[in-house]
């Protein structure tokens, strides 16, 4: 088998079998095949598609790359729960506690964020001394003791996968429906997922602009789990605007805190009950998606959720004074409202000029690396259809640097769009892929 | 501008502006766009196309990526000649001496074969002494004394067409009309041409299979050609079938020298005439197509070719006792006769299938530098349409190596299919585009 031939077989938009796709992810992760070929390769399948079969075969490859985790011992039927990424989205926080606290064990690892995304392990290490980077015998021993852990990628899960991300972000071959479908799922299934909530966010502040690009992306997700074994539900969800008010990593921690004691927003409440109450039936602990959500706002409001989410923190290091108060979680040296400069209603809170502000913040990394502040970030006091007074405080910037009130209090603004007629709020999700 | 905005834009299908063409093919001949994402470029551009402005400034591009000549001072008007290369083309071994006894300066860069196409400078070389490695200098000082040179690349022409194609080779990107017509094109415009008869070759022992395939090519470099001031002719001919009757080297300038008698092959000479005739109206030495090939035979029959020939191989050191009498060029050991194994009509006559028995025979190159053998090749004494009865000697194998010859005789004969009923002859040439 030759490199050039697989190329040429997928250029004149063929279809690969298994043995070809395995040659191509195996040689080159190996080093055997060099990045040139692989991204002629990429750009084929990018121009050219995958059917389902290759879909699913590629993202076995990648899976199979490196090492796998394999959690039965401990786990008899392992949840996972992956999210594309968005502004505000703090939901592994809460979701993954309340899981765990029904009793599903949840060994989880998570990855840092990067642009407007943030990364539930960043936002976990504003908690001082919170070890991210367990070895696998301490994400086994713990996942065993206490049922949850919210960690780094302890092995090199799907290298494949890391490698030829890497290579796509250069190549213009990153917006691909099958590699990108490929990629989340091999991660997943190196990780030892049986069942999956797939959180499918879509809008500005999301990598999928609109619904139906989501519910394509959502659909050759779940169709892989289909085709290798793996029990999957994918939510389409909003990312028009931010979830929740937190942009920020302390912040947002402050938010899922209150979320966990039974409050926090309605919509980042209600976003939690329903993507949990989905785990919950993966994992057979509920019946239905309503008797899951009954049961999940039970574990919020009895407290077993944030008792779980305490027990977390302590074994992996963290500081629980800063969550049992707060307050103590960093704080911003400089904390300015932003009034609305008029009265009407909000059309439009771009996620996206959002989640960019809390980068130039601080927040967040531009590129791969940067260095963050876990105190800065902002809250956002209104949502798309609410009715606002002039004078009323829309946001509220939390920074460190004097230099950035005025830019980021300038975007925030820019960011958000008015109506003197009333608008219709924006539905937390657009549907149900399973 | 960055390399992957280029890429991109191109993967979307948009056009790609004079700047963003000269940057990326700048950026890659010096190493600073790497070779994953000119292959990622070149596989968008094979599947999305370029338009022919595209395909004009990738030509230019190419064409300035190194050294280039400048003949004017030598030659007013520099008229040159491009064949997509066959089985058996010697063609400019005749008629570049023909238009230089004409009066037009011939300077001429020739590449060496590959596959079962030959090269002008092997067949040269098998002239004892004949210097294809000019320098510049002695190139232009020869080109200003007798009018015509025939040598090798003395200066690296179009580097990025070089290195563009040998990653074109590993990453099934060759076959895009846009990069095969700018890739000869800048090679062409690199060498100082003011206007160029192309010579595309279709059928079996082409690149270039059908007719249509070939005028598609032809109109895009002849498009090139206007696009970038340049006049250009294609002339679309026949490689169905071998042209003339040598394959091999010694054998093939042997078949040229008579050729340049006034003898030779007839489908070779009328082909000759042609494609001179195309010439000599380009360089404003003929009227007419009609015209030019009046004059051409002229200066075939009188000899006034063969005297330019003769100062050419003497100027550039080969040994010329060797052409005037040909019966001293390089000659195999063994000479056979393959008769005809029955009597009919000649109705295949498989130019790739000749060509490579003729390099199986050592006459040419598997892979680029491995060594040939000048003396060996064959004849091919019939022509698709002809009768022949059996027992006729249908092909003269010439041999150096006894355990060769057998193979040699069956390939020749599965390369003919034969009719029992009369069958058309092929054309010469199945159009001109303009």
């Amino acid at each position: 088998m030759r490199a050039v031939d697989l190329i040429v077989k997928k250029r004149d938009g063929q279809e690969l079998t298994a043995d070809e796709i395995r040659f191509f992810v195996t040689g080159y992760t190996h080093g055997e095949i060099p990045d040139y070929q692989a991204s002629a390769w990429l750009m084929a399948v990018m121009l050219r598609g995958m059917t389902p079969r290759e879909t699913a075969e590629l993202t076995l490859a990648m899976a199979h790359s490196g090492q796998t985790l394999d959690l039965h011992d401990i786990a008899p039927l392992v949840v996972d729960k992956h999210s594309s990424g968005g502004v505000g989205d703090k939901v592994s926080l809460v979701i993954a506690p309340l899981a765990a606290a029904s009793g599903l064990p949840i060994g989880k690892m998570s990855g840092r964020g990067l642009g407007f995304s943030g990364g539930t392990i960043d936002k976990l290490e504003s908690i001082r001394g919170y070890r991210v980077n367990l070895s696998v015998d301490e994400f086994r021993a713990q996942l065993k003791q206490i049922g949850i852990v919210l960690s780094g990628q302890s092995v090199d899960l799907a290298p494949a996968d890391g490698k030829l991300y890497a290579l796509r972000d250069v190549t213009g071959t990153v917006p691909s429906l099958p590699l990108i479908a490929s990629s989340i799922m091999s991660k997943k299934i190196a990780a030892g997922a049986d069942a999956i909530v797939l959180d499918v966010k879509c809008g500005r502040g999301a990598f999928m602009q609109t619904v139906d690009d989501a519910r394509a992306l959502a659909q050759a997700m779940v169709g892989i789990g289909r085709d290798v074994g793996r029990k999957c539900v994918a939510l389409i969800s909003d990312m028009n605007q931010p979830l929740g008010c937190a942009v920020g990593n302390a912040l947002e921690v402050k938010e899922a805190i209150a979320t966990l004691h039974g409050q926090g927003p309605a919509d980042f409440r209600e976003h939690c009950l329903t993507a949990s109450a989905h785990m919950l039936c993966l994992g057979h602990k509920a019946d239905s998606v309503k008797a899951g959500e009954k049961l999940a706002a039970q574990l919020l409001d009895s407290g077993q959720a944030w008792d779980k989410f305490v027990a977390l923190v302590r074994a992996q290091g963290g500081d629980v004074t800063m969550i049992e108060n707060a307050e103590l979680l960093p704080k911003a040296r400089l904390v300015q409202d932003v009034p609305a400069p008029r009265g009407g209603y909000i059309a439009v809170m771009d996620a996206a000029e959002i989640g960019m502000t809390s980068v130039e913040l601080g927040a967040g990394r531009a590129k791969k690396g940067d260095a963050i502040d876990y105190a800065v970030g902002l809250l956002v006091h209104a949502k798309v259809g609410d009715r606002v007074s002039a004078g009323e405080p829309l946001f509220t910037v939390h920074a460190n640097d004097e230099g950035k009130l005025v830019p980021a209090e300038k975007r925030l603004l820019g960011a958000v769009e008015w109506s003197d007629k009333p608008v219709k709020p924006l539905p937390l999700f657009y549907g149900v892929v399973e």
